[in-house]
């Protein structure tokens, strides 16, 4: 087992990282856990899978568990299913200081987090992301929330997990597509700010998306402690957190733009980080190897790379501009300048398809 | 004008109180102010007597402002206020660093602060609060949330304002009755933690209630300084900061058994105040000289001091129980040690009542 800390102040907390963990977090959970009730976030695929194991680790520690569903899917990362929490939360009589767990991913955990965050003005939770994409993005650096119809994340807190519980052995289940997906976030560390984590990627990416175990530990390990170092020096996205929006201003409204129907968070980010590339490289702020270096690992993890043949342009500006991410006409974009280095530059939606277009 | 800095670090802000600052809050409010969109949320009463006045000198610094309306009273302080709030926001294409403005008492300032600190994961927001018991309580010290049908600020947020601005001519449009619950929340400064305070008031009580400005000036400073420094000790009411809840505990058991119809807020702490000294002198804590000084005080005030006669204690044991701060069986209660002096005595909802029951 690996152990990470994300130092916040009276907000830091660890990171636990390794295979079996799951069963384990009892004990492992036992130092943030002086609680007398234990509420668990889950939906029903997940819960299918792993309540029970993670039920009884917490009750052989003496702990009322309590379980709340949620039901699976994005468009359920709503004000409406907070209210459900809510309800069973007062139902089941949590107070100040008993503790929610996330058991899930992106959605469970954003909800999960968001609940905690409003509930009695605060209660602590812990997340045990269940995709590779919430292990190594969404459970780390405490943005939660829910969507509106208007737009994702529209409405959220800043809010710190009190532990994070990351078990490798629980990607064994996860669908093939939402495990790659997955991977797109961590080859973004890998360009924003880690050219080893990078190196190691191209060395051994067929390994690493055989699910080799200990090959996972390490990238996620690495994924983790890059993101900490960001959050850790701007916890509130008043500055340099947003780098951690590369590739994500294009894999947004390419999202937005189809429906969220034809491309998953993650293969809408590798799409994004190529895209996002070639603009740097028409803005002469990243070289052609690096372009080459990126794009070729993206399709060797079998990630799509292109925006689709045929796309609307100025449709996708369009959605751009409505990303929330933008303040005036301009949007603060993340560029890269070679691997494991960035650069923000103000482009307006116009700027950022014309780089785009084809001659 | 007097201000007034509360010491929060990097969450720090300023009080502003006086007469007449609303028609100056665009000079007043300029330093926290680099916003191009502020929406100022108040309910029609309000907004029909102050919302002009406030646009108007908002719009003099060049701002563009929009308004958002809420429905007046305290059922109106829910999760579906909330969500009008967000889709007025969205719909005028509100941004990180727009401002909100809570205009109104307790109900618009808990709500606006909830919405604020949860839009965008939490944009800025000002209090200008137009009632007494707002001015001197819910305004300072960012407690904010809505109601659950299952209880008042069940769901909620610690989030400071930016800054608070104080117009004591507006309470001359305050109901009498409203006014006079206010002063409960200045006389329990009185109580907790300001003899000096508390000796004014008995000296000059029949002028404040007669609205004389400068007092009010006076008392309204002392009391948001005491509430200012209980706050900047704890901040998130995990220690000292449930001083606050002096006279909280009976008088919410209270509001709730009378179906928050017979008392006002502030007249039900009144009340509670007055019980929660008599079980301080049962419990040896308090002489009979302090509890004779705090009856005839808020007596002469105007303001209840006694459970309604025949009220059925059982029941207020019963609503003291679900009260949210209890944490098992027994209440972290805060007894009265003499004119500006508290200690804490866990008791039970049952040893509560016992100690108010007629020999």
């Amino acid at each position: 087992m690996r152990t990470l800390s994300v130092n916040l102040g009276s907000r830091s907390y660890h990171i636990h990282m390794g295979a079996g963990l799951l069963a384990r977090a009892g004990e492992l959970l036992a130092p943030v856990l002086d609680a007398s009730k234990i509420g668990i976030v889950t939906n029903p695929t997940v819960g299918e899978l792993y309540l029970k194991p993670l039920e009884t680790t917490l009750r052989a520690r003496g702990l009322e568990v309590a379980s709340v569903l949620v039901p699976d899917g994005e468009e359920h990362k709503s004000l409406s299913s907070l209210a459900t929490i809510y309800d069973q939360l007062i139902a089941q009589r949590f107070e100040r200081n008993s503790v929610l767990i996330a058991l899930g991913g992106g959605v469970v955990g954003d909800l999960t987090g968001f609940a905690a965050a409003t509930f009695l003005r605060g209660i602590p939770y812990i997340q045990i992301p269940t995709t590779l994409l919430a292990q190594v993005d969404s459970s780390v650096g405490g943005k939660t929330g829910v969507n509106h119809r208007a737009g994702k994340n529209l409405i959220g807190a800043f809010y710190q997990p009190r532990a994070v519980l990351i078990d490798v052995e629980v990607l064994a289940t996860l669908p093939r597509r939402e495990f790659l997906a997955g991977m797109a976030e961590v080859i973004k560390y890998g360009i924003i700010a880690d050219s080893k984590l990078f190196a190691l990627l191209e060395e051994k990416i067929e390994l690493v998306v055989a699910s080799d175990q200990d090959l996972l530990i390490e990238i996620i390990a690495s994924s983790c402690a890059d993101k900490a170092k960001v959050v850790e020096n701007d916890e509130r996205e008043e500055d340099n957190r947003a780098v951690l929006n590369f590739g994500h201003t294009v894999g947004h409204a390419l999202e937005a733009l189809t429906g969220y129907q034809q491309f998953l968070h993650g293969e809408a980010v590798a799409i994004g980080m190529v895209q996002a590339t070639k603009i740097s490289r028409v803005l002469g702020f990243c070289d052609d190897a690096s372009f080459r270096r990126i794009h070729q690992l993206i399709a060797r993890t079998g990630l799509p790379a292109e925006l689709p043949a045929g796309l609307d342009l100025a449709a996708l500006a369009a959605n751009i501009e409505i990303d929330k991410k933008s303040s005036g006409s301009k949007v603060k974009f993340v560029c890269c300048v070679g691997i494991g280095a960035t650069r923000f530059h103000w482009l307006s939606p116009q700027e950022i398809v014309r780089a785009l277009s084809p001659l």
